[in-house]
């Protein structure tokens, strides 16, 4: 039998934090047919809010130090605000979404990073997606909106990287469906020349990207994107695409299409 | 054939700010056998982050007017801070929670409130519970965790009374289910001595509500909560209760039943 297609997105605060181009990308995904996942993080906001609440966020190598008062933010900021604005303007665009966390359903289990080398507070790593679970939604006609917080399974919420939840859910539903991971970010896709958005390489290959890598010719926040890409096609997912929200949610061929 | 027991039970502040007796109420609600749906507001809370923000809440005959800050604040405390650790909780409980509001799944639709003769914002009513859709995640063995906040189907989010949803879904799921409707609050019920919390009466029919109105014998705040009591009777919901959260979790028989 063959496979449906599942067309996972991933969004981030280049789209989260302009209203108008958030809303052309949720009227796009909505009118993409059959099975689709939204993930979404938030950091930006979530880092705003904090300062309203007169707490200083802080970051290792780009990474939020996550301590208790900062996942407070996290989960009010991506679980409530920017989640359910977000299901309800879909559901407005006739899609029938639902935002989850990981610990909805149990959907996504993590665990608390080590705190050695370094102690990142209440970061998490993910150790299963429950694919049965988000296939049962899927089924449903279910559009899953998911956030970046995991949970330990054992009442502790983890903030998760959105990157790394899309490449999940990805590769864990990867056995039932041809998957689409399309990463969206404020760029064209993978730049040849880092000035001009109009020079997205077409395709980029490992070869390609370990060259470009030796050349230091590739921006280094790049990096964790591609090693999320390069992982998913690695175990099983089909087509991995990155570029902007605008071009991927409309099935236009401007983007970069990462392959093995 | 005999319809299953659905119990839903509605919990306030007086639970959802104190962490141990959360803690205990969360043990014994994953406890109970069967369909079960939670139900809590959180406005304490959100008065609480409002402030913090500096952001005035302000309120008219106990009512919070709900501006577009206030409305942004009661997502984030109710959909994300409350829910999600709430979820997280019961998941570790071994209860299958998914934290959902109006607008997740399409579950509870409503209509802003008329402006006229006052206007409270960014308030809903309840136009219609999904109860299909409720029923569908009940069947699969989910608790729904739901906060107050409802949707327009045209986008926007809805401010909307924790009683009443708890009353419309009982409404909605009679029909399917023997509903037991408990009302968890911070007295053992309603009392014949409001200084004496060992005074709470047993069984309290539509009759005597109407004497003790009369005879202002009955706390103002507990109007509208046995208005919902009443209209939940009134349109088929089997058993209500109103109580401690502690009593009405554990199946004790201390609390206030309320007949027709």
């Amino acid at each position: 039998m063959d496979k449906k297609t599942l067309n996972i997105f991933k969004i981030g605060g280049n789209v989260i934090d302009d209203s108008i181009r958030l809303k052309e990308f949720l009227m796009n995904f909505a009118a993409i047919e059959g099975a689709k996942i939204l993930v979404h993080g938030g950091g930006k906001t979530a880092t705003e809010m904090s300062a309203k609440l007169g707490i200083k966020s802080i970051f290792h190598n780009g990474r939020r130090i996550t301590t208790q008062e900062e996942l407070d933010v996290v989960a009010m900021v991506y679980a409530g605000l920017i989640s359910k604005n977000m299901v309800a303007q879909l559901q407005a665009n006739s899609c029938n979404a639902i935002g989850l966390c990981g610990a909805d359903a149990n959907c996504i289990e993590a665990v608390k990073r080590p705190a050695k080398p370094f102690d990142f507070g209440f970061a998490g790593d993910i150790v299963k997606v429950n694919d049965q679970q988000v296939q049962v939604f899927l089924n449903m006609g279910l559009s899953p909106v998911f956030n970046a917080i995991g949970h330990n399974n054992n009442g502790q919420l983890l903030n998760t990287n959105a990157d790394t939840i899309a490449a999940e859910l990805a590769k864990a539903l990867s056995n039932q469906y041809h998957v689409n991971l399309n990463y969206c970010f404020e760029k064209n896709g993978v730049l040849s020349n880092v000035e001009d958005d109009n020079s997205a390489i077409p395709i980029l290959d490992q070869k390609s990207y370990t060259t470009m890598i030796q050349e230091q010719s590739i921006h280094s926040g790049m990096l964790p994107k591609l090693e999320n890409c390069f992982y998913a096609l690695n175990h099983g997912v089909d087509n991995v695409r990155i570029g902007s929200d605008k071009h991927l949610s409309t099935g236009s061929d401007i983007h970069t299409k990462i392959v093995l």
